[in-house]
Order: structure tokens, then sequence, then C-alpha cells
């Protein structure tokens, strides 16, 4: 189970901002000067506040006479660039409160005049100049506005007056700056290279999935076939890893009774993060029907009528009605694998001779996420977890743990993650019983061998302290795209309490039941989030074996039609996602058309192909590896898929 | 979808019984038999009524003093022995309403007294007598007591008096009877087989699957490791299949909006066998509150609180109540892919290019069906689906219609079923725009493809008309398992209608947009129904490909551990689910093990076999097959696998 990390772009608090960095009091500047520059071109704009973010700063205007567009950038950077040519010195001053109210009355600065009885009395209440422009500012900044040499304003958003939607709609200029124009560059390369790999523009190029939520709901995504090409494939990797490593596959259904959370320890306090459930109403209970709306009638005619007493009858009105229905039951969709597979275990008597036994399974789970927190795949509702759940006695713990960590490390190799980092999250002994389960000796025990084997195995780790979760250690996996992207791909987390909760025994070699371990672990996290990752990490550009078309054969002329068609129908045989194309366009625009199509391999074949039984290799994005022998081809491409390499 | 077969055991009406079978005559009388011998034994006992069934015939008796069981069988078949030696012939008589009331009044029979005032006035009241036997019953029997030669009691069950859960509970007396002895110790034979080979036991005894009502919920079974591998098999199957068939995978979520299905038709129509929703509650709505709130004070003070204001109120509290959740949405578990891949079919714009779009899924549907209805896999609430629907133009429909035909005749084939029926039910001309879409030319040009396919492809099929869906004509499949057992696995539909309501449209050669055909087809059903059957169909064993547990190897010694390890290592890199077993136990007693598990192959390999390189084969059920080179019976076990043989 793996939680997102939270792409924060939020406004640093003022203690933050004296601790700024170089580059963050560079972008702070350049705000300065941007709101410089559209005092120049609309002085009847009223300013909110600029700060700088992760990736440059903003700059908040209220201009109802004016709506920003990026056909403004152009002008607005010329008087930016003025501004810095002026080269003013920021100069800081401290004014009374009295002044500064003036100051802003003067200005009709009504933003202002409101952040600045956000200061508390005491504090100094503290100005900076860079030429004409001043501006409430705790800083710090540059010394002169020609120290800002590189910027670019990037787009226009609209922003709520301190976020609240009650509040005036604002109009927000967002800006980058860099020490020089090497890096500024550089940065926009990359920027134009993170929007060319974003998956949700990937996935709907290459028809990958789709969000319908007119019908379906928001965040739960449709698998659209070239998408579902990505999950068969990712899925058949999992099973294989997962039979060799043996793991036995269950399947379970979707939805349980509220006793399976409340067993589990879900609800109450997870119930906000799941869907709400189903009542099964089974019939009205008769019995306590006429006893209650007696009590209700004499309720009304029991004194006044005030709105307390008011209050008093909705609710107790509708607590008969809730009464008249009985409730048979509750069901709520599975948030989680775990309790399913817990009672599959629960479902036979179990021995040593059964442990480890590792139960797995591609289930999909469902989170109700807040609409405002969705993103794409990376935030969804809907979840096809690559799940599993090992029990174990203690003394297998230690092996299981490595072999789990050894299936990340496979991973990692097979998409072309060169750089992971695993986050060991421990306890802090003096919580125990508080924040974590009150068993010194496992969790010390537990910890130890964790440690040993990730020191053993020569993993990348770092230890955390007091960060593991209440029933045991965790490791929380991240990597790096090609492009840097940092990912966390999953948790593997360690369980000492849960199988407690549901009574999970084994019965030892001593002839007693004793609880088991209970290792949680998702190596490729979910299908959503992980191909999301993924389509970015290839920028759509999938290796062969998971590439939604693997080959595309071209005849140049209608006479290699049956040649090319034998090639496809051989391909296919062996599972190949191999196509024909033949139209009457010329065959540079065929090609051109399976470059965009991202089609892995391109055969293309003529008469010369045809007569000496070969075919002329085309491979996306590296373009021709020449004419080669049809069976080599044929052998390679199978050898390539099966052993998932590129 | 395909809606299972409901197995009645009905009381015979009136009407039928006058067109009682011989068999049914038989075991009219020998119920009578039975009857007369609980009377001789318990001379207290009441009576109620003793019908033939599909299987024997019962009768039911008040007895309080004494409570069946199968303990008392041997003595009363002893004295129906008696009774049918003594070959008393079967009397009819007739008697005026006054005589029959006093009759079973002399005799305290409280419940014939009740069913005859069933008879209407002028219907003759009949009676039968054998002996001392003397029954209300309007026959016809055989002609004497000695008829009744074969016959056996089987089990006894509680009955509530006409069915009705409010009247006493009787105890009734469940036999059979054949003409003769061969054929009812046939009978029972089949019997025992099909007690053997209920899924339900082998689900069971091979841990195939569990249900967890507690927990999980009726009618959910947990796929444990052994039924998964089944169902994983399936897949794979299936998906082959369909690759090479040229079908897309998709996947989609197990939820969707109300508005999904109230396009789709099934609300509100389909409600009672949907889950109930979830419904999501966004925020309080403050706006109507306070107004609503004066209207319900003015209702509580306007007039008497009579019973009926009372309602009025509690249904106005809750009104405001529900009104001051505003419910932002509805979802609901889905019941069926289809809605889902309409809307991936209308995700993007689609040409006649596109056509035919073959959308497969193993989508996993919902269907809450009574508590009462559930059994076994047979009928359950939740349904991994083999599902697919075919999008194609009225040109491509014939050709699509067939290929879909071959599918299930292939399927047929690999699992070694040789009867089936194909059941191809039309609509009724006069009928159009009622019972049926109104697209008389749709229906005719269809319905005479669909016929022409079937006679063309040889298939065996029966033209049911009136009975096609709404929106199109349908065929049911039907197979019989090698023990005799019926079964309808799917429906294969075409679908006019539904394509429409969701706006589905390709644009076609001539540059307009067309509503494509949908042909609704599964023809693996849903993987719990199938493998219900497929269970009581191999009676739990599997063929090669589909056993849970494919290989066992068994050392002879310790010695030979070595060489079964590498054995079992090659075996399981071709993913055969091989295993290892040694220990103390004498090799007699692993074989029975093995053989227990229903383990397909065995191989036993002793020192001689080590040193040759060979392994001596056992196969489940079919004894030794002797020894064979260890590469020869790797080879036969990877391409029996591979080609899904026996």
């Amino acid at each position: 189970m793996s939680e997102p990390a939270k792409e924060s772009v939020e406004r640093k608090s003022l203690d933050e901002r004296n601790r700024m960095s170089d580059l963050e009091r560079l972008r702070h500047s350049c705000s300065h000067i941007m709101a410089a520059a559209v005092l120049r071109l609309w002085p009847e704009a009223r300013l909110d506040i600029g700060p700088p973010t992760d990736e440059g700063f903003y700059y908040d205007f209220d201009l109802p006479s004016h709506r920003f567009t990026p056909e403004d950038f152009p002008r607005i950077e010329e008087e930016m660039r003025k501004i810095a040519k002026e080269n003013h010195v920021f100069e800081r001053s401290v004014k009374t409160r009295d002044e500064a109210l003036e100051f802003f009355r003067n200005q009709n600065q009504r933003f202002k005049l409101e952040r600045l009885s956000d200061i508390p009395d005491g504090e100094p209440i503290s100005f900076f100049s860079s030429g004409e422009f001043v501006d409430l500012c705790a800083g710090p900044h540059v010394m002169r506005t020609g120290n800002v040499k590189a910027f670019k304003l990037l787009r226009v958003a609209a922003a709520y007056y301190r976020g609240n939607e009650k509040n005036p709609q604002l109009q927000r200029i967002y800006g980058t700056a860099f020490p020089n124009k090497t890096e500024l560059e550089a940065w926009l390369k990359a920027q134009e290279e993170a929007r060319k790999r974003d998956h949700r523009k990937i996935g709907q190029d290459m028809q990958l999935f789709v969000f319908d939520s007119e019908y379906v709901g928001p965040g739960l995504p449709l698998w659209m076939p070239n998408g579902a090409v990505l999950i068969e494939e990712l899925e058949r990797l999992a099973k294989e890893s997962e039979f060799a490593a043996g793991y036995l596959r269950v399947r379970t259904p979707h939805l349980a009774r509220e006793k399976m959370y409340l067993t589990s320890g879900h609800l109450p306090y997870y119930a906000e993060s799941m869907y709400p459930p189903m009542f099964l109403v089974e019939e009205k209970a008769e019995s306590n029907r006429a006893m209650r709306r007696e009590e209700f009638r004499r309720a009304i005619l029991d004194g006044e009528l005030t709105e307390a007493k008011l209050d008093v009858l909705l609710d107790k009105a509708q607590e008969i009605r809730r009464e008249e229905e009985v409730r048979t039951d509750r069901y709520y969709l599975k948030a989680m694998n775990c309790p399913h597979h817990h009672r599959i275990f629960a479902a036979a008597p179990r021995s040593y001779r059964d442990l480890p036994m590792r139960l797995a399974e591609y289930g999909t789970c469902y989170r109700y996420e807040q609409s405002g927190e969705l993103m794409g795949l990376m935030r969804v509702r809907s979840m096809q977890m690559n799940d599993a759940h090992i029990y174990c006695s203690p003394e297998q713990f230690a092996a299981e743990f490595q072999a789990v960590n050894e299936m990340y490390l496979k991973y990692f190799q097979i998409f072309g993650l060169g750089k992971y980092l695993m986050r060991f999250s421990t306890h802090d002994p003096a919580k125990l019983g508080q924040k974590f389960v009150d068993n010194a000796a496992l969790w010390k025990k537990t910890e130890d061998m964790v440690r040993q084997v990730l020191k053993e195995s020569a993993i990348n780790y770092i230890e955390v302290p007091n960060e593991a979760a209440f029933y045991g250690p965790k490791i929380d996996v991240q990597v790096w795209s090609v492009s840097g992207r940092e990912f966390t791909i999953a948790t593997n987390q360690v369980d000492f309490a849960v199988p407690d909760r549901f009574g999970l025994v084994y019965r030892d070699r001593d002839n007693t039941d004793k609880s088991p371990l209970c290792i949680h672990r998702a190596p490729l996290g979910t299908h959503e989030r992980f191909l999301g990752f993924l389509i970015e990490h290839y920028a759509g550009n999938f290796p062969l074996w998971l590439a939604p078309e693997q080959v595309r054969v071209l005849p140049v002329t209608p006479d290699q039609i049956p040649y090319a068609e034998d090639i496809v129908k051989e391909l296919r045989n062996h599972l190949v996602r191999a196509s024909l194309e033949f139209s009457n366009d010329k065959l540079q625009g065929r090609i051109l058309r399976a470059e965009e199509a991202k089609t892995h391999t391109m055969l293309v074949v003529g008469q010369k192909e045809m007569q000496t039984l070969s075919v002329s290799v085309r491979v996306h994005g590296k373009g021709s590896l020449g004419v080669q022998s049809r069976a080599d081809v044929v052998a390679n491409l199978l050898r390539d898929i099966r052993e998932r390499r590129g």
C-alpha cells in the first residue's frame, strides 16, 4: 500500500522565508520586478503577494479592466528587462503601522491593507523598494534589479485571495528565474520534456486510458486496449516472478461486510477514505414502531416549540424512520486486500508446514480520494494492486524479507531504474504502546533482522527512526525516472498486530498455536500509479515487451501482402502483437504513421526481401537496422520479448 | 450474460397429475404404501399429502411423538415390502362431502379435512384405498400394491404445511421407486456419483474456494490458491483464443454513476438485482433549510395530533433531513460490463476502419441474488465474466457471429463436451414495438443471417420463436457434462438498441454516422458457474493443463532428493505447477496422498531412475505408465500442457 507524495507548490511561511536559498532570493526579487513592470503597464492594478515557489515565483494581481493572457508576456518581460537594466537597489525600510496604512490607502491597495493586519503588533513592518516600486515585504532580496538576468513568464491562472473561494478572484502570473541563461534554458527544456512526458497527454495521444467522470465517475480510469496491454504485461511479469518465488495466487471479491473492516480496524478510522457503504435493507421491524411513535407524539405535545426542540424532534423522527428499516447489513468496497487474504489464511487449519504462505492477488481496491486530490493516474480512486501477504514464522522472516527486496531490485533492473532508495522506518522505544504496538522484543528483533538484511544485500537505504507504522517497521521505496522524476513505488511492511486481530494462528512443531508475522508487499504498487510513472519514464516509447503494438509489417507494394501476412501470422501465433498495414499511401508516410503510433518495430518488406526471405528492420526512435533474415528477426523478437530486453 | 436454470422439484398440479407418466403413477402408489406403513408403525401419525416428484415421491406427516430419522427407514421399508406382498388392489371410490368430512373427523386427520375444502363443489371427491389404507386422492395408481417392486427411502426433511412458515411444521419422508431393481440400483449409483461430484464438496476437499458469509458476505466466493489456478488457466485460454480472434482487451472499474445505468436502462427496472447504491454526500445545503423547518413547525402546530398527521410529520421530518444532505451522487456496483464497454467505444471517434471492434474483459460483476436463491458456485453474487462486446457493421455481422459460434465449439472440444444444443430465440413479428424493438427489417435481416450461419456451420440448434430479448435475437448454449448434467453456459446476444441509447456511432465510408450492431458474448460464462460445472464434469480430476497441482516428484530415498529437485526446477522454469514431496513416510503412503490430492502426474525417482536419467510415471486415476526418460517425460508434459490435451 503506497501513499502518493503530494507535490506542493505552497507559499513558504515567514520563518522559512528567512532561510531562503540564494535561488529563492533571486526569484523573490524577480517577482517584485514583474509586479513593478505590471504596474508600469497597468497602473490601476492592485497587488496582493508575490512569493518564490519550487519552480520560480508568482505574483497575484487584481485587475478587472484587463484579463492577462500569455500574449501579454513579451510586453511585461520587455518592461522587466528595462527595470533590470535600470539596476535599482533593493532597499529595505521600516514603517510604523500608521505610516504603512497611509501609504497603502493613498495607493488604494486594499489587499496590502489587509495583509498589513496579519503582522502582529511589535514586529517590524518591513518594506522593500526598487526604483519607484515599493512593496510590503520581509525580504530578503538580491542587491540590485540588475542581478536578475535570466527569467521567463510561464502562465496565468485564477487564484482566490487567500485561497478562499468566497474571496475575490485574482489573476496570478507565474514565472521563473535562474542565475543565468544557461540554467534557465536547461530548465525550460526539462519542463518541455516533462510536458511531453506527461502521462495524461501521452495517455490520450496513445489511447491508453480515459476518464469518464460523467458516467463512470472521477478518478476511475477506463483502460483502453493499448493501456490494457500494459496492465496485462505487468501482470504477466508479476505472476511469473511470483510463481518463481513460490507465491500462491488467490481471488477475492471487491467488497466485504462491515464486520471485516471493524475487525481490521479500518472502520471507523479509515471510513473517510473508503467509498460509503451499501445498505442492505431487509424488512421493517414492526416491534418497536408503535412505542417509538408514541414517544414522538408525546415529545411534540410536551412544552414550547423552540428551535432547540425542533432539532430534537427532527432527530427523533429520523431515528424512528431509521429504526423502522432494520438495516441488516452494510457492505463496503475494499480499500485494501489484506483482510480478505487474512480470511483465506483463516479458512483452513494451518500448520508450520504451510508456512511461509505467500498469498498474491491483483486485487482492485477503491479509495475515496477527495476530488481536489485526484491527478491523472497518480491519484485515483480505483487501484489495481500487485498485492501479496506473506505469512511466516519469526524464523522465516529474514529470508522472506530479503526475497521481497530482491524482487524489487529485479524489477528496477527490468525497468531500467538505476537510482533508488529504500527508506527504512523504525519505531521509537519511548512510544511503545502509544504510537507503536507494545511489543518491545518483537520490534527489536524484527528491526534488527531487517537492518541486517539491508546491510548484507548492500541495498541503498536510509533509516528513519520514529516513522514506522503502528503495527510494525516498514520500507518505502523511492525510484527516479530517467528524466529525474522522483516516485514512491510502494511500501513493504511488517505487520505484528493484524494477524492477531483476525485470530490467525498456525500449529507449530511443538503443537501449540502461534501467530504468524505478516509481510505486506506490492513491488509494482498499483497499476495506475506505476503505469503513470512508466509512461513518463519511457515517454510512451515502451520497450518491446511492453509496447502496445510490438511489430507492424509494411509491404512496399501489394505483391508483398501475402508474404507480410505470413510474417504477421507467425508472430501472432507466438502471441506477438503484430499487425500489417498496407494502403495507397507511400511507404514513407506509413513509416511516419507507425513512428507516431510508437510502434516498437517496423518490418518493411519489398520484392527483394520477399525473394530472399528477409525483412528490413526499423526500430522506433532508432531508425533502420538494415536487412536481416526473416527467421533471425522473428527469433530475436521472440527472445527479446521473452527476456524483457530493452 | 447467462441466467442459471432453476431446478424445480415442485409438486405437480392436479391437471398435470392427470397426465401422469407410468413412472409417476408407480411412485404415487409407492407414497401411499409408505404412508400405510407409517400408520401401521405410528398409528397416531396425521397425514397431509404424498405426491410423486422428479426424483421419486414424498409424504408429509404430523407426528409430534416421534422424530423420523434415517434409522427408521429399514423398519418402514420392511413394512412397505409386507404391504406390497399383501398385494392389495388400489380401489377408487367417491364420497360425498359430508361422508368425506365424517371419515376424516373420525380419524382426527385435520390436514385432510382442510385439504378437502380445496376441492370445489361439484367436483368428485375421490378416494383410493389399498388394504386398510384409505386416502383422499385423485389418482391414478397402479393396479395393486404388488406392482411396486423396487423402492428406497432417501431422507427426512422438515416441511411447513402448505409451504407456509406460519403453518405447523411437518416431517417429510422422501423416497423413490422404479419399475425394477436394476433401474433403482442404477439410479442410486448415479445419485451417489452426483454427490461425489458435487462441486461444493469437491471445492471444500480440494480447497478450491470458500464462502465467508460472516465477514465477506453470502454468495461471494473467496478463491483459494487451488481454485485461483483454475481461474488463471481459464483466463489464459480465453485470452489466447481471443488474441487469435482479434479481440482487444480492456479494463474497467467495478462501479459507475447512476447515470450510466439510467442510460443503459438497467435502472430502475433491474435495480432489485443490483447491490444498493453508495451515496456520496458532499455538503449540507443550507439554503432551503430554514424555510422547510418553518413549514415543519407550522405543521406540528396545525390541528390535532392524529395518527395520520403523525405519519405526515415523520415523512416531512425525514424529507427535511434528507434534503439537508444534498446527495451529489449515487454509485452502483456493476451488474454487467456492457455499459462500460460502450463508453470505451464512445471515448474516441470511430470510423468504419475501426470495425469490427471486439472489446474483451474479465470483468467482475455483482448481482444481488436473494439469499434463498444462492447455491454454491451455481448462483452467486460476484461473477467474473469472460465477457466481450463486438461492435460491427451489418455487413460484418454474419462473419462475426460465425466466429463466436466457432469459439464456443472450440471450447466444447477442449473440455470434452460432446453434447451441446444452441437454442436460437427469435422475435414474433406480431409483437414488434411491444415485446421487441420496433425494427422489422433489422430483425428479419439479422435472424436470417443467424439462421444461415447456424445452418451452414452444421451447428446443433433449435429455433424458439417469440423468446428473443427485447433488443435482438439470442442464442442460449446448453451443454451436458459427462455425468449427463445439463448446464446453460452462456447467452450470445445481438443488440440493436443499446448502442443507440449510448449514442454510439461510427463514421462510415459514405461519411455519415451510423449505429453499430453489438454482439454480447461470453463463451465461458462466469468463472463461478463454469467452474462449478467443470468441477462436477471432471469430478475434480482435472486434465493436466487445469490441475491445481500438475506434477509431484517423489524421491524414493533422500539420495534422490537433488535429482528430484532438479526435475522440479526444470518444470517450474517452464511454469509447470510442480512440487517435491519427501518425508519419512513410505513411498506407497506418499503416492496415496498425491492420488487423494488429485495431483495429475506423479514422478517417482529411485536410485535406478536417477542413474539412468529417467523417471517412473504415474498418472492420477490411471496408475503407472512405467519408466521413461526424463527428457521425454518433461517434453511430453510441456506439450500436453501447451496443447491442453486430455
